[in-house]
């Protein structure tokens, strides 16, 4: 491997030993969109890690699927939009173990290897009849071609306004792909999003559990959008080891850090409503996790947020929110720069904020330098906008 | 005293031994508006106490009055709106310095007994000229009329669309004024709000601190319009001592409590933007901490307060910010009603959404029965509107 590799668009099938298939089976409000999606693992191995949702709320696919994972071993994922299965108590853990069986039995597997995913709203069963079909046409469309990979990543889209893929190809012959989903609800302990990633990389289940998890904490979880945790969130990981070669578990964790970092990139760039992405950059702080703290909290500020999508450089609402945190900083140290203006010097009035510049980019670069220390973590998230009250004030009516 | 007092529309000078101002001095962008607002204890005593923010971006008047307090004594309070003096390094500590030296030229008084408070945008100097005219056509206008009272209640206005006063007179003689300020940024550990609290209770200094301290952490601490703590909360307490009665701290503190919750609730109610005043209460918790987390983190999910903003029951929305705390509960114990309808029962689907009925109503009432315990606690808060972020976005610009 070497660090120049970079993230193209590449999809679940593309790395060897992948089908995919994504159609429409009608549960999806909207007329006609794919909404059932199968990710099948065809070998030889069939290695695999997965990270979920802290919400002790999960849902039933989540509860289901962290028993899939136990052993190690996925061998195919079901997922579908259009309804959580959350907050459906025990007849929505039955409507998920009936939905594995089902592509076990089409796919002559083990129902305990299929791992099950669900978006859309809470609180309302699955139309199981409709669900059953959907299975029966993916596992009939199942193809290793770019094609059903893109429609895999079409199927479980909500509010999302484009489908998302990303992976890397590395020198030793080793090859990521990926699909997400996710446009609201984007916030820490995951973000409410839908991930799988595929590689034929051969690595044993602990080694992907590890890069899954080092990964996950350094792109979908420093990726908050408005703060609310999902009862859904999954990601998991999938090798099929069908390149039999070495592989350093550094080298690949971080290839896999790339793609998620892309992928929860294109998640904040398509965040329900944003018309500004804001990369908040905390350094020269103690420790990695003040800065994050630091990060997180301005990222988390609604006033803060609703400036950005005015254009208007309120530096005060950052300091403001940088005072609630428990990092170790002095007031008076602390400057703030937006898009390369220092307005805040020293925790005071710096270069007049009329000279920032914001219209015309969708990208805004917040950085807050503590000048304590040497570390440093960036928060991406989104402006609060007219659009965003107004898709998540009509989404479940 | 006796409990059926009830609150009613008493300004700061209602108390015996108060005189107060407001005047339009100029500081406010919105010409002819009051900005300028002085509160002053005739004696004959002058016991105070004073709560702050526990933003570590403390407002230069915020940082002179926490000097001020320390002595339990506060003979007068300058307030003024279009400028928080936040962010503004030494001089603005200079400039909070100077006004207090006028004030106290004027009045005849010690500088370090004025407590000073500033609401307005963060990180800019205040007029000071303007300021200083201010003050002298405020010390000169005052009186203990309740015109006054109400003068200083518009000069501390800002985003605010009405001024809001509330006190109580108790059988014993005792009254109890008061005023409050805050209409966005309204958080825990405060809310951005100034509130003045006078009475003519004759009690020393740290039973008022200790009738505050209470009386504040289940009414302003209970408010969390949007999430933002501000660096310039202050909730001040002056005894002018002149009722000449025993008075009993319990009974004081629950008549104080009762002032502060009016308050808190005009707040919430003339909230930025807000259509929907939002109660969340959690019953039968094992504790008011873990009543107090659970209510919290709903009334702080975007998510949640834009669907009520949609009159959108969604009821899932508030599910999965009760799983993302830390208090005891069952998911499968967990009911949820919103507005006497109960949408969800043991942690999974209840009455039909559409029975809720909320469009008519500015109250919404949503109650989160744990069924673990038998503590409960309230947060008022608003929902998620275009106005908000509208207002938010256009404020400083």
């Amino acid at each position: 491997m070497n660090h120049i590799d970079t993230v193209e668009q590449l999809g679940v099938t593309a790395p060897e030993g992948f089908t995919a298939a994504g159609v429409s089976a009608g549960i999806s409000a909207t007329k006609g969109k794919k909404d059932v999606a199968l990710v099948v693992n065809e070998g030889p191995s069939f290695e695999a890690a997965a990270v979920f949702t802290t919400n002790r709320f999960a849902a039933a696919p989540v509860i289901w699927s962290q028993q899939v994972i136990s052993d190690g071993r996925v061998d195919t994922v079901l997922l579908n939009s259009g309804g959580a299965n959350a907050c459906t108590g025990a007849q929505g853990f039955q409507d998920t173990h009936a939905s594995a069986e089902q592509v076990a039995n089409s796919l002559g597997i083990f129902a305990g290897d299929v791992l099950v995913c669900s978006t859309g709203l809470i609180g309302e069963r699955l139309p199981m009849e409709r669900l059953a079909e959907g299975i029966e046409d993916a596992a009939a469309a199942l193809s290793p071609s770019p094609a059903s990979a893109t429609a895999a990543a079409q199927a479980i889209m909500t509010t999302d306004t484009v489908s998302k893929e990303a992976g890397i190809k590395l020198a030793n012959g080793v090859t990521i792909g990926g699909m997400a989903k996710g446009a609201g609800m984007l916030a820490p302990g995951l973000a409410t999003m839908l991930v799988v990633l595929t590689t034929d990389a051969p690595l044993p289940a602990e080694q992907l559990d590890h890069a899954l998890r080092e990964a996950v904490r350094v792109s979908f979880n420093r990726a908050d959008s408005d703060g609310c945790m999902s009862t859904n969130d999954t990601v998991v990981l999938m090798s099929s080891g069908a390149q039999d070669v070495q592989v350093s578990l550094d080298e690949f964790t971080w290839a896999l850090s790339q793609v998620c970092k892309n992928l929860a990139l294109q998640l904040i760039g398509d965040a329900e409503g944003a018309s500004h992405d804001i990369h908040v950059i905390t350094v020269n702080a103690v420790t990695e996790q003040d800065a994050e703290e630091v990060s997180r909290a301005v990222a988390r500020s609604n006033l803060f947020k609703a400036a950005i999508f005015g254009n208007d450089p309120n530096w005060g609402r950052i300091l403001s929110e940088v005072g609630t945190t428990s990092a170790a900083f002095e007031p008076e140290k602390v400057n703030v720069t937006i898009n390369g203006v220092q307005v805040c010097t020293g925790g005071g009035i710096g270069e007049p904020r009329e000279k920032v510049q914001m219209k015309n980019s969708r990208k805004v670069t917040v950085e807050i330098d503590l000048n304590m220390g040497e570390s440093g973590a960036t928060i991406w998230t989104n402006d609060l906008t007219h659009d965003y009250v107004h898709e998540n004030s009509a989404y479940s009516s």
